[in-house]
């Protein structure tokens, strides 16, 4: 038996779905998994792929020290296992049994960033920690994902050939190309232990952000245009022409023309409005406030899913809505543009706030990154793969260390440009009573970041005046510190 | 020499401020502080007290021994130095000075509300450990601060008399009185170590969103209405009248009227427009995210004090800004209405929004909390002391578990006939080009508590679609999970 250039530990849906993937690219696989059943699984979907000719073989073996005897050395031993307290059970096992040094390990769940920097400290020395954060679920794991590498630098040089292989390609053109074509990979080492997971964090954020946005035009078109599922829908398949192309909007344009199979009726109008959360989305807006880096759009994705959640409170309190709502002044054809262009201005907002937080914490961490390498890995494989992801790349390529992509060409122009159309859905939107808070932030944020001057002086007084906390002046260095000494009595005073 | 019934441990501007309220209001007082400086300063300040008749003495004692010589016992030890590893620091030296275990050692300071859970189960029987956070600043502290106790049960006995005695006192009225003068003190016993501490965070995010209303309401008179900076000043003093009136209305009243010494312009406009925060308002936005609890008013006020930051980006870009902003249309009275009902739903959505949270919060960690009588301890002392604190605490006291304060009387009724002026604001606002992200981010919360549809079905369908989430149906019991089996065709379909 050949021996195998990389294993995976855990063969769940992404596990198997990682190991397949190598297989059609040719590499040697072995595989473990704790739960006998899954390895059985594993075993029997392997069958005919290890049949095929010019393909790699999957070996399921029954223990983590037969997994170590059939790998080449220094080994490459992938774990696709629940994130946290598992991975170091799973790494101290692979010690106990003879992991060497030199052997590589590979994160690649949804592990927290900062976890990955710790593992980083306590491995050392005791094998070389890597780390791949993957988007695309298990159809981009089976045949294409994105795939963004971190950690031990020494050991890319053996994980790249493979990661570049079964990663998702683009074309010249930047467009997602099949599995078996070529192009460019939609994989990359981004840096120290805990880039990669950190970079994906963002991603997840930016995803949120980008679903609610377009669950927000949806809602919007439905509530205030009274436009019907699948009149969106092809609105929606429209849009996605042009420069709101995206796999998001793909396949919102399909959910929306899909008829539910048992009553017929419109799909999505049988789902409940209740939205779960996996906890990635919410990572980024916490990151966000700790950061000091303004994520409106992304902390607004994260507290609509919450309000959702309340469906019982909102339907009793429905009932009892006495504010009148007016309806849009504007003809629909006029209402649907400003909307499109709404969507878009939003949708360059989350990646202005996501691109803005990575940089930020980059140059926190000491981190060197390339945002252009960021944006390419993007552009297929992930949830988020987006035609204006080539364009933000292009934009990173020619102006590396621009300070938010909303202020660059060509997002600033654009941005100016469409704004007339996203103020007037806003403004709709507020007299029709229908909630679209990512929307409506976006465009707080775009204007917050276009004005010289914003009321932060009022706050700075408040806070010398109860706080006695200082101020800087705008005739004077603003590392100066100034206090005005209030009086006592205004102090004291009551209240009415 | 009389013992001390209570020492402060702490001398700086809040621990001598307490200090001397305590000695006010007749009680013996012992204090250390590690820096000599400190010590003979407040030796210094206390002699005239000290020889006032009717009123107690403040000691202040070179070390922790002596400290602990001259208090009666059991002993009460306030600490009042800063939060984090200083509190365990001084509390390992008072136990080798010989603390007893049914001494009470009280956190004064901001300390996390999960550390001060940690420290009752790191001090179980060494000591009884006690928290009172307090709301006021150093005029509060000196004068009537907001006290909201926490921690051993058995130790709110001793220490009551002493907090009810120095804590901010209101009138049958629920109006701030005098510090000598009797009422309803504004302290009180919530519950177990980490309450006073979790209320006093939320407390300061309501603070952060109140803060960063009345900032929008003065930057878009200024910037969409054309008044001055005194013109503002002069209808805030009128507003502060009305069911607006607060402490932080009065204190801009005042602020936006007063001329910077140095220029003789409006003070307010001298001041630079980039604000500061020390925390504790991020914490509650963080908390609110952790906890999956809408508050996107308070995230919002941060991620303001954040963009605030970036004056040398907003100058460059207001000057390359191309988009063109209407100006109002309605007349400028209209509008100032519109603003008064704006800027007062906004501000009870943040009530909102931070009752809920303590709420959810409670009910996740077990905790029995009394939210008139939260409200009640707002009503003076502290920084969000305002008129609508009394409102707020006889709503639960007639619906102690109303879901949401704007779904209950007075504050449904008044929110929704208020919200037309509200909408006004919002669709102004975003049509002039004035950001104003914390009111609009108050009214998309509304919306969507009022909305008995959301738009997180098509999340739900989305999430189903690409990672295989399920999805629940409106027809049957949300318990009951669906997946549809989406074909593989359009996941893999190109994108453009």
């Amino acid at each position: 038996m050949m021996p195998s250039q990389i294993s995976l530990v855990g063969l769940g849906v992404m596990g198997k779905s990682l190991a397949f993937n190598l297989v059609d690219h040719g590499f040697n696989v072995a595989g473990f998994d704790i739960d006998p059943h899954h390895r059985q699984a594993a075993h029997e979907a392997a069958l005919p792929l290890n049949m095929a000719s010019g393909k790699g073989q999957l070996t399921v073996v029954d223990s983590l020290s037969q997994l170590l005897a059939c790998l080449q050395t220094p080994r490459v031993i992938a774990l696709s296992v629940p994130a946290g307290e598992v991975i170091d059970t799973v790494i101290r096992e692979l010690l106990a049994a003879g992991l060497a040094p030199d052997d590589i390990v590979i994160d690649t769940g949804n592990s927290l960033w900062t976890d990955s920097e710790r593992r980083a400290r306590d491995y050392q020395g005791q094998l070389r920690f890597f780390n791949t954060a993957i988007s695309g679920g298990e159809v981009g794991a089976r045949t294409g994902p994105s795939l963004m590498a971190s950690g031990d630098a020494s050991a890319w040089a053996q994980v790249k050939p493979m990661w570049l292989a079964i990663a998702a390609k683009v074309d010249h053109a930047g467009q997602p190309v099949g599995q078996f074509e070529q192009g460019e990979p939609c994989a990359a080492y981004l840096g120290g232990a805990g880039v990669g997971h950190y970079v994906k964090m963002v991603h997840n954020g930016i995803e949120y952000a980008d679903m609610q946005l377009i669950a927000e035009a949806y809602h919007f078109m439905s509530q205030a245009l009274g436009l019907s599922a699948v009149e969106i829908g092809h609105c929606f398949a429209r849009w996605n022409q042009g420069p709101l192309n995206s796999y998001l909007m793909a396949i919102s344009a399909e959910i929306l023309q899909t008829p539910d199979p048992i009553t017929g009726k419109p799909f999505v109008e049988v789902v409940l409005d209740k939205a779960g959360q996996k906890g990635t989305g919410m990572w980024t807006a916490v990151n966000a406030l700790q950061t000091g880096v303004a994520a409106p759009t992304i902390a607004q994705a994260v507290f609509a899913r919450a309000q959702s959640g309340l469906k019982a409170v909102r339907v009793a309190a429905a009932k009892t809505r006495t504010n009148p709502a007016s309806v849009a002044y504007d003809d629909i054809d006029t209402q649907l543009e400003n909307l499109h262009d709404a969507l878009y201005c939003a949708k360059l907002s989350v990646y202005a706030q996501g691109f803005d937080l990575i940089n930020t914490t980059a140059q926190q961490q000491g981190w060197t990154l390339d945002f252009a390498q960021i944006a390419k890995i993007w552009r297929a494989g992930c949830i988020i793969r987006a035609q204006c992801l080539s364009e933000i790349a292009s934009a990173y390529q020619q102006t590396p260390d621009v300070a938010n992509l909303l202020l660059v060409a060509p997002f600033a122009e654009a941005v100016n440009r469409q704004a007339p159309g996203w103020r007037a859905t806003v403004a709709s939107a507020a007299q029709a009573a229908v909630p679209i808070p990512a929307m409506t932030a976006s465009l707080s944020y775009f204007d917050a970041l276009y004005s010289e001057v914003l009321p932060a002086n009022l706050l700075q007084a408040q806070r010398d005046y109860f706080g006695a906390h200082g101020y800087a002046r705008v005739d004077d260095d603003e590392s100066r510190q100034y206090h005005l000494t209030w009086s006592e009595q205004p102090k004291r005073q009551q209240i009415r």
